[in-house]
């Protein structure tokens, strides 16, 4: 276990977006700087960094530079290019780890571990060339969601198969990618976890919020999300298994099913985010501290922040034009306006979002 | 009324201190940009903001390239030196006002301004000759505490006089410097008022702290008070005349004595401060919008945000080398952390501070 970042000390950061920027803004609070990396766009990261690299992820002398510059690397997004992963975490140390990212980068890595440490999750097969996508239904049932192995996000490059049948048209307009096809979860509520581990094995998790989604983009998280205390106390052992099993250090989201039946309440594996969360947001303003700061601690090797929460909360994402309500949104008690100086809007854009606080 | 300034457009600060820092990080989170003026030295703001000069404040041709650069300029301290304050004042709206800057500047000014009001001040004399230093007393009683009006922070340019006799010797300690002499008040405890006032006349005030300093350094700020709630309510008031006196945009904080007699509990108003204040700090983990945000908001011609307290809270100053107690202070529940970044350690200097909050 090496020694933490001190106050003074530099945290280099992957992405250039709203959660490289949120991260950045936490990390200042603790006198720590940060050194922002990303490829050429609107970078709104950029603007409240003590320094910045904006280069393509397959710039080797930028990359090693940008390297040598930082005391640890994380990054705000799990879609980083594997060849900028090897080559970083050959020079410093990345958190949280390659493991971590090569598993949840690949949505059938990242099932099968699951599945293997005994935890629920829907049946999967997978789907790499016409056999098997004719043959995968078999696995799952139907309907089932045929998913991108890679790179998928907000819903894109996913297609439902109503039946076995539908399966290997969906393979084709998906490109023929490597695919995983999963079972269908006839959920009754969507939640999450979010939860961290230090290199110490220290282990701390918030309250779950209730999950509401819309085209599939994250539309509202509130807490409490009304969920029996077995439930959110399993789903807590659920985020401590995966955390442990990967040795994790940093923030980690758990987006999970709440299926019901005549036997209770039950949680179903969605998916894990080795990152801070949109579904976290709402602890920037509702706990003692907040996701961000969480992650900076955790991956500076920094004792866990006290993640109990204050006020009951409603998160709401600002998506395209909704941002430009700003005015009005200010304007209303208890409520907290996020906006990320984002340059251009575009229709169902993350552009900010509100946390509402409920007086208790 | 000039239009608001919308997310996306730049807000300039001079002075690169921790209080530029947490403005700089507060109009961040509603997406402002800051451009940080500051003479050279040690900068901590310079780190979290979108841009940045470093020149003295006698530079007119950086004052020119810095208000051409900006929407609206701010100050986190008020002893910029007039020149530059007048260069700026005529190219970009400076808020607060030159005029409010200039009261609170000289605290000869800020007394009479106060007493005009008809809000209860220490007696007070002007010093600025041999004649006025030996007839001073005769306005103020004794003891009395001599000040210089101009510059003077944390107990420096001050001398006490245990009698009349004393103050011209005390004068002459002070480098004949233009002065005021104030006369003792036996006050029981300290408290001070944050509050916000907008372009629209919009006036906020948060709860009152009660406040500790030791070496004339402030060393905690506490909320709740435990004062009376008449005695709160006549401190909201007094800030609201002094706010509106002054048609002033921004945070603006006033320290008041606390004075019990045989009549009652009684405040004097000690100083305003004409921005956000150290003894609000603990707005910034107890408060749905903290002073940070709040000065942004309010020089930004937004509405005030909500001042509503969540939590009971005490901060701490961390001074010196107590700030290498980092590992100990980030381990504690219910505590929020906050370093400046600063890059020297010296006895006495403001290098962070922790607020702790108490469960309700």
């Amino acid at each position: 276990m090496s020694a933490p970042i001190a106050p003074g000390g530099t945290i280099g950061i992957l992405g250039g977006g709203q959660l490289g920027r949120m991260l950045a803004l936490a990390a200042a609070r603790l006198g720590i700087k940060t050194h922002i990396y990303a490829p050429p766009g609107d970078n709104p990261a950029f603007g409240v960094a003590a320094a910045r690299t904006c280069a393509p992820y397959e710039d080797e002398p930028a990359l090693s530079a940008f390297a040598a510059a930082v005391d640890v690397i994380t990054y705000e997004f799990e879609n980083i290019p594997a060849a900028a992963v090897d080559y970083l975490a050959r020079r410093k140390p990345l958190k949280p780890s390659k493991k971590a990212l090569e598993i949840t980068q690949d949505r059938l890595s990242e099932k099968a571990f699951i599945a293997k440490l005994g935890l629920p999750v829907a049946p999967f097969a997978d789907v790499h060339d016409a056999a098997s996508a004719a043959a995968a239904a078999g696995m799952t049932g139907a309907p089932a969601v045929l998913k991108t192995r890679r790179f998928g996000y907000d819903g894109k490059g996913q297609k439902m198969a109503a039946s076995g049948d539908a399966v290997p048209a969906a393979w084709e307009e998906l490109g023929e990618a490597p695919c995983i096809l999963e079972g269908f979860v006839d959920f009754a509520c969507e939640v999450s976890i979010i939860a961290a581990r230090n290199a110490a094995g220290e282990f701390a998790a918030y309250d779950m919020p209730l999950n509401v989604h819309e085209n599939h983009i994250l539309r509202t998280s509130t807490v409490p999300c009304g969920l029996r205390e077995e439930t959110r106390d399993e789903a807590r052992r659920m985020a401590k298994a995966i955390a442990d099993a990967l040795e994790y250090e940093g923030v980690l989201a758990v987006e999970l099913f709440v299926v019901r039946d005549e036997t209770g309440e039950h949680l179903v594996v969605n998916e894990i985010a080795p990152r801070v969360h949109n579904s976290g947001h709402w602890t920037q303003d509702a706990c003692v501290t907040d996701q961000f700061e969480q992650h900076i601690r955790a991956i500076a090797g920094w004792p866990l922040g006290d993640t109990r929460r204050h006020s009951d909360c409603r998160m709401t994402n600002l998506l395209g034009e909704e941002a430009l309500d700003w005015p009005a949104l200010a304007a209303e008690p208890d409520t907290c306006v996020h906006l990320y100086g984002k340059r251009e809007i575009r229709p169902g854009r993350k552009m900010g979002h509100v946390n509402r606080l409920k007086r208790r």
